[in-house]
Formats: structure tokens, sequence, C-alpha cells
């Protein structure tokens, strides 16, 4: 932005729900998605759950012409999903995976397997950072055994975006966040950053009410999990700040509204949120004003924190009864060794040695004992994991309080 | 280092081999190192291979005088290993776990269980960003299996030092890199980075010849590794940058030579590096000199990429042998079931059914099924991971080339 005083930004965030045999009317959406991004002509587009490589590189050469830079980032088995399209070069990126991302066993959330991560990219030609993100799903809110795993999430977005955008004169953050608006992971994200809500501080709003991007009206989301929510729920956000010599507002915030114009269909299951930003260099930087809000950050750190211990003392007991579930298969394999061997040494042959019944639950025990032992491992990772993260907040923490 | 024009920073760097119940004379060398760091008095102590909490625990109660700032990184089923130690206050940190870090049935290296990391600390009232590092080990240097993951973490290292040291006035990075000087992974993180190496900067040096840091004569080596070189090898650095605005220089770089003055053992089987840096505050700040060393450094991200990809190739050889043979324990299970259908339905009911060999080949078939879809899954992963820092580096290289 260097010699540009003022510049307008239109960015364009989407969920685009693109899950290979899985989505309904994919390839469609996809096509619908890049038709309408290449009218439309955004400065920056900051897609998630494009899980097909395929679906990335369809829309990479319909949108070359307007959207030269372009970038998708791999990571876990299926894939981060995350891409980014942009009318300014893209000099640099960066792939940040959370350290914890649910479980491997729960196939049917099947998060693990995504990867879940930040993008960064570093665009234009003086710093702006712009990320783009998902978090962990929320599969049920009245009793969200993920609630750890999604603070340690934000946490770790958070840290990430501090240590990487010092300096960066403007950072944007778009993203499928999975978290209401005032939920404690948004709130830690919003204030340990610094980030402002588009929605929030937006001059003038068009879209669905309250800004909610998972409505019951979009005739692909899930009716039953949006019971609670007659009006839907807002999860993707469009995040941004920018250092003391530059401001940043939102002039315009816009969510699509159901089938895209000329369909029948909309993008995704999720509402495309859009923004106009207005980033104007200032000639005499002003003093940091986060001070202020040091006192509430202290309580959401601390929230945060506790609901981490939560976490922290559900995966020590789950670590605990997998291992404990370990030496007791060990042990039967153990006894089962001793009784083959007394029958090969001749003890009890008067009797027949039942060998069917015995291989079977030999197979069950090793099955059982190799399956405990990687559940254990891995909540020891877990446990690992949240305790470094409430250490981190501790950490966090004191430092907020020693400010003067 | 505001209002302070100079400043002297003494350093000091080792890799600990603290391993629990493997590591020999463990808790007489973690004392030794404990009582050497109170009386020398460092500014900063970076460690690495501290595995248990315990040793780290121990460590933070006797130098809590002379450095009241610590930190100890989590991370993986062991843990990363990392801790800091500091003279200045810790601000800040940060873990990166590498997206690649061995195989996890490679039990006997160990490396995937570590979850080897970098971790990043902020110390000091302005910003010295200091980082510990550790790379996946070099276990056969003729044939080495995991150069391509050591150079993705090189490469992984390097990004996110870049990343996260952009408003840093001086970055240090200390830790057991697992790389000859001249290795292409330590010329690519050196290049990519700017970061300098202290050993070839000292003005003066005093320690094992050539600056090794794993030498025959320490009496805890593996000497028949050591056999190729008679000298020892370097693979433990301190490294250093700073922006236009500072100089450091390194004043002086030792390492320890065999026991620890005063007894009969050294601090570990590798020895420590201490570095002191002499850094100065500039009137004006200088022309960045980076662009001179381009050439050079395109030379090195495409023989960095040129192994990337050919890890690359032996990932995805991988990945389809492993879908191959879970294809094929599925048949055999499918097989299977249709016999003990057929069996039911009393199709071949004039022959008895061989239960104990049926059922112990099922549970060979269920067996192979489980192992091989892992790692099908395993090196899926490793492919994406592959892919995505190949795509970076080209990424880089056009970056470079581009270049005025």
């Amino acid at each position: 932005m260097e010699g540009e005083p003022t510049l307008h930004l239109r960015i364009f965030d989407l969920n685009c729900w693109a899950i290979r045999y899985l989505s309904k009317r994919r390839q469609e959406r996809v096509r619908l998605i890049g038709d309408t991004l290449r009218r439309e002509g955004f400065d920056l587009v900051l897609l998630q759950e494009v899980w097909s490589e395929q679906d990335y590189s369809d829309l990479r050469g319909k949108l070359a012409g307007c959207y030269p830079f372009s970038h998708y980032f791999r990571s876990g088995v299926i894939g981060s999903g995350l891409c980014i399209f942009s009318r300014f070069p893209i000099l640099d990126t960066l792939l940040y995976q959370y350290s914890l991302n649910g479980y491997p066993y729960m196939l049917q959330h099947g998060d693990w397997f995504c990867g879940k991560s930040v993008g960064v990219s570093v665009a234009v030609t003086a710093p702006l950072v712009s990320l783009s993100a998902q978090l962990h799903a929320e599969y049920c809110r009245e009793k969200d055994a993920y609630l750890p795993h999604r603070l340690v999430q934000a946490w770790e977005l958070a840290q990430f975006i501090r240590h990487t955008s010092k300096a960066a004169d403007v950072v944007l953050l778009g993203g499928d966040l999975n978290m209401h608006p005032e939920d404690v992971g948004i709130r830690l994200l919003r204030g340990w950053t610094g980030l402002r809500d588009a929605f929030a501080e937006a001059a003038h709003f068009e879209g669905c009410k309250n800004g909610c991007t998972l409505v019951p009206d979009n005739c692909f989301t899930d009716k039953s999990e949006l019971l609670p929510f007659p009006l839907g729920i807002r999860i993707d956000y469009i995040l941004y700040k920018a250092t003391s010599s530059f401001t940043v507002k939102c002039e315009e915030l816009k969510t699509t509204t159901g089938p895209a114009p000329g369909t029948d269909i909309p993008f995704s299951d999720h509402e495309a949120v859009m923004a106009t930003l207005h980033i104007h260099r200032q000639g005499q930087p002003v003093g940091a004003t986060l001070g202020t809000a040091d006192l509430a950050l202290v309580d959401v750190v601390t929230e945060a924190r506790t609901e981490v211990g939560v976490g922290l003392r559900a995966a020590q007991r789950q670590r605990y009864s997998s291992g404990r579930m370990a030496v007791l298969a060990l042990l039967l394999l153990l006894l089962q060794a001793a009784a083959a061997l007394g029958t090969l040494a001749g003890l009890g042959a008067e009797q027949p040695f039942p060998k069917l019944s015995f291989c079977l639950l030999a197979f069950l025990a090793l099955g059982v004992l190799v399956l405990s032992a990687s559940l254990h491992l891995f909540h020891t990772m877990e446990v690992k994991m949240l305790h470094g993260t409430e250490d981190q907040m501790w950490m966090a923490l004191r430092a907020l309080q020693e400010r003067p």
C-alpha cells in the first residue's frame, strides 16, 4: 500500500461445503461460485472447505484472468480445504496446523482427518496479511465435547496472528470459525489479537438478519441443527485490524441470502460474507488503545483457561482409562500365553484344549491392546497440548496483570 | 534493547540427551548442567532433549535465582524436549510443530513420538526473538531416508522464522539441527532467513576442532556412527540476524570439550555451544544486502526442491503399495465372508468346516487391513505435506527470479 494513501478492498469469504461424493450438487455450486467471483471482481477471496484439489484447479483456471494469484493450503489426510485467490501478488504463504483437532476415532465427525488449519498469505506490495481459517465444528451445543479443542485452536490462531503479523500494516482474517459471536473463543480471539468484527463495525449492512451465515432458509442446511435458532447463527466472520499508522473502516458488509441470482441453489450450506473495507494511511501514528480493554481481556482469558482446564481433566481421565484397558489386555494375553505354555508342557492333558475359543480370545485381547494403546498415546498428546495451552494462557494472564 | 545502545549477550545452547530410563547418568548430568548454568550466569539458555518434565522442574527450581524466566514447550506424545531459560522477561511464546517428522512405525528411531518442534519465545523489553529448535535425526548418512522430512522441517523452520520475526530487532536460533554445515538444509535455512552462523562469524573461537559438537572423544557418543568423521561433526548451531537498525557481531564462540570441570563426565553426548554476541544499535538503518546472494539462494532452493521431489515420489509409491495391500486384505475378508455364508447356507456340508484356520486367516486379514489402511492414511498425509512444500518452494523460486 506504499504510496497509496487510500485503498478500497473488497473481500469475499465463503465456506464452500465442497466435499467430494458427499456435498449435494457440488460441481454445479463450484461452477456457480467461480462464475460469480469472476463477474464481481473482488480483491481478495478466502474460501474454506474446498476439499478437492480438482475443484481448486478448476476455480484457478476459471479465475486466472481476474485473480492472477492464488494458493491452496495442503494438510492432513484430506487437506485443509483452505484457498486464497487474490488480485494482488501473494508474496509468501505459511500454514499452521492446530495441535488439537478432534479425535481420529470419531469417524462420523471427520475433523481429525481434515487437518483444520489456518493459512496465512502475505499479499500486496506492502504488508497486508490475509488469513483464511476454519476451526473445529460444533456438533452439539448443549454438550460440546469439542469446546476445549476449539478453544485451543482459537488460542493458537490468536497466537499465530500475533506472531506473524507484527510487521503487517493491515491484517485480515476470514473464515468459518464455528463459534457464535458471544462465545468465549471468539471473544478470546478478538481480545487477544485486537481484531475487530466487520459485522459489528459496518457502516452499512445488507443480508440475512443479524448477519447470520447458517440460516434455515438455505435449502442445504440441516434444519434440525438450527431448531434452537430460528433466525440462524452467525459463525462465518471477516475480522480485521491495522497498525497505528493506518485506519481501517468497514464501509459495507453483505451476506448472500439463499439462492444465487438466476439459479435455484445457494453457493453452499453457509452464506457468503462480503466486506468492503476502506484502508487509509494516517499522517501520524496514534497510540495503541488496547490497554483500556485489558480488564475485560483478563476475564476472557480466565474463562477460556477454565474451559481448557475442564478439557484437560477429561483428557487425563481418558488417558488413564485407556492405559488401564491396555494393561488389562496385556495381562490377559500373558495369562493366555501361560495357559498355552502349560498345555504344551503337558499339564491338564486329560482335557481337550479349546483351540478355537483360545484363538478368538487371544485375537480379541490383542485387538483391545493395540486399540487402547493407540488411544492412550493419542490422549497423552491431547493432555500435553491442553496443558501447554493452559500454561501459555497463564503466562498471558500474568503479562496482562503486570502491565502498568 | 530500547535505550541501550550496546548489549553483550551470552548464550548457551545444548542438546541435553536427557531421555528417562535410556540416557546414561541422566540425573547426574542434569544436576551438573544446572550447577554450571547457575555458576556461569548466561543471559539466555536454549536446551533441547529435556524429555522429562521433572528434569525441567528441577532445573527451574535450581535456576530461579539467576534465570527468573523460563518456558517448557509441550508437544507430541513424549514432548518437544525444548526449553528456554532467560535472564530477561519472556513476553510470549509460540510452538510450531513440523508437519512431517518421521514415521510412527519406526519405533527404534522414535522421532515421530517426540513431536520435533521449534519453540519461539519473545524476550527482553524490546523485540529480541529467540528460538530453540531440533530437526529430525540422521540415522544413516549414506542412505538417508529422512532427508526429505528434514528438508521439509528446515523449510518450515525458515518460513516460521521469516513470518514470526518480521518486527524483531534481533533473532537468535539455537539448536541441534542434525545437519552438517554444508548440507542443503542448513544452506536453505541460512539463505532463506538471512541467519548467520556464529561459528563462521566468531572473532575468537575456543573448543573442539572445527566447532564440532558430536565428537568421538565424548564418552557417551556412539563411536561407530562417527567412524567416517574422525574429528567429529558439527550439528549444533547458534545462528543470528538483526534488522538494518542493529548490528550483531559474534565476539567469541566456545564449545565444551569432554568432561565438565571437576567431574569425569561431559554434560551430554553433544558438546554445548556458547556464544558471546555484541549487539549494537546503529544510528542509520543500512540497506539490506540480501539481494546479492539471490542467485546462490535460487540454487539452494532448487536443490532442496529436487530432494523434496524425490521424497514425494517415494511417499507416493508407499501410499500406493499400502493402499493396494489394504484392498487385497479387504478382498480376502469378503471372500471369507462369502465362504462362511455359503457354509451357513448348507453348501459343501459334506466337508467339515475348518473353523480354526478360518478364524486365524480372518484375523490375519483384518490385522493387515487395519495396518495397511493406517499406513495409507499416513502416507497420504506425507504426500500432501511434501507436495505443499514443493509448491511453496516453487513460489519462493518464482519470487526470487522476479526480483529486480
